[in-house]
């Protein structure tokens, strides 16, 4: 894996990236999987500046390997987490949610690399015109928050890899070698994956949560609340009470009323299953046991050199 | 491919099966995939029993391959269409949305293979029970009519595939070469493919529909309609006054009645882009061109051979 252009842009060992998602992925996962070979990201979404300095300093000490920070350029206090980001020398940051233009040629001039996350071929091409250094194209499949578009991984990438020149990471739906593979095959030069890391030893998850992704079979998910932001939850009760909530035909006052606040650190980081938000993908049906992400990433390599020997 | 699984049930050269789409597949382009090496599929679900048993009969004169026919199990002259299927000799039935355990068995003593069409591991299960000789799993990016579970492919296949021990057929979201070793690196033994026979010379779809297919791009298509049956469909006006409908939460009753009768041959079988129903895939956005069938088979296979090479 030499060659390929993700790991040579990030000077990896192999093309994996682990998603940066909110009350997961703080520095223990992200050092964990760096140290594996794969790219770590901070989670910067569910942080106050102070807790994502404190991490990504953390994270120098846990790992000598590159890694990176995601962030949501809704975020209220984007001003100090560039800063942040700046005066910590982070050297990779992840962009998602917003315009790809704002930023990036301010990151590239401090010497950092940027990625931003996409769900249309329109967006991949606004990202590769913003001079973005790669993209991540992300299907309907994947978890959370989620674009209006509901293209599929399947179809997706093969569309954003037919319009871009830039290197392309596919995300939603991958959690295995065999998934990686394919995922290159339909056209991308490496994989972020989210929902698998969910359920790592080192993923700040509260272990219910971890082990209600490992419960979660096919059909256990589905994309809701799109009239505020679309977001894929696993079906608990709180996901239920949402669905009870659409048959009497809500407002969009209504749904943020029943939504209220901090739902998703309620059930991803306190661990209630019923009244919390449980943000995962479709893939958690391929999800079975918790592992550590060295051990991850070993299995996701070992599948995909596998199944490429296989088809020769 | 001569050791594959679906050549080998089927007796065919390619594991490509081509859909049984309504209003597009008749004899003409069932014969011209099967001569072409795949499967050709006659769609029943858009023929009064008559026509179907023509179609039958000139698809026998039009090619010496197997080819086979596609029964919705909701259709409502099916003891009629079960007759004609007996007296004509056909060896090979696809049944989709209904119970697989109703006429398996009934085929299968008249010397007829059955695969049917899935969308979660509950039917494919259900599915492998009742005795059928394969499964088709089809994913969320499919075009028509589709599951309720959304499920996408590149998370379908897998988990179908850890279930279940008989043949696999993957649909949905595949139109390429890449498409399809995608779809057998995640699981599949073969795949089936609808919306690139849409635009075939050979499919009876409407011309107006078939370039509005190729037209079609990312984010061209969604699921619509989920009140009464899910359909995905191009975005044309009549999609967008079922969007504006729904801005006022309107009843099932109301929308069947915007919905009324014959919509689907009205867009795709006489080309009214306005008003008619325009079912396709996601993958639309990867069509851009009418072929073939010969040809599209000889690009998926050649695109196929290619890519699998590259990778060893």
């Amino acid at each position: 894996m030499k060659h390929n252009k993700i790991t040579k842009l990030f000077n990896i060992k192999y093309p994996i990236i682990q998603g940066g998602m909110i009350w997961v992925s703080g520095y223990k996962l992200a050092a964990a999987v760096s140290n594996a070979g794969g790219l770590g990201l901070i989670g910067a979404g569910s942080m106050y500046p102070d807790v994502l300095r404190e991490h990504i300093q953390k994270c120098k000490k846990a790992t000598d390997k590159p890694f990176g920070v995601n962030i949501p350029l809704f975020y209220p206090d984007l001003d100090e987490i560039l800063k942040i980001i700046i005066d910590e020398g982070v050297k990779i940051v992840f962009t998602s949610a917003g315009n790809p233009k704002l930023y990036t040629k301010y990151f590239q001039e401090h010497n950092i690399k940027v990625v931003h996350v996409v769900s249309s071929v329109k967006f991949a091409l606004k990202s590769q015109e913003a001079g973005v250094d790669a993209i991540v194209a992300e299907g309907f499949e994947a978890g959370g928050h989620n674009g209006r578009e509901e293209t599929t991984t399947f179809t997706l990438i093969p569309m954003v890899k037919e319009k871009i020149n830039i290197p392309l990471i596919a995300a939603g739906g991958i959690a295995t070698g065999k998934g990686m593979l394919a995922a290159m095959v339909l056209g991308a030069d490496g994989v972020q994956i989210g929902s698998r890391f969910v359920a790592s030893e080192e993923s700040s998850a509260h272990i219910n949560f971890k082990n209600s992704v490992v419960e979660t079979k096919d059909a256990g998910t589905d994309l809701t609340l799109k009239e505020l932001i679309p977001v894929r939850l696993i079906k608990n009760k709180f996901y239920y009470q949402v669905q009870d909530l659409y048959l009497k035909k809500p407002n969009i006052e209504q749904l943020k009323e029943l939504l209220g606040r901090a739902r998703a650190k309620k059930g991803m980081f306190e661990g209630d299953l019923e009244n919390g938000e449980l943000e995962i993908g479709q893939v958690a049906g391929l999800i079975h046991e918790i592992n550590s992400a060295k051990e991850i990433i070993a299995e996701i390599i070992d599948e995909f050199e596998k199944t490429k020997q296989s088809l020769c």
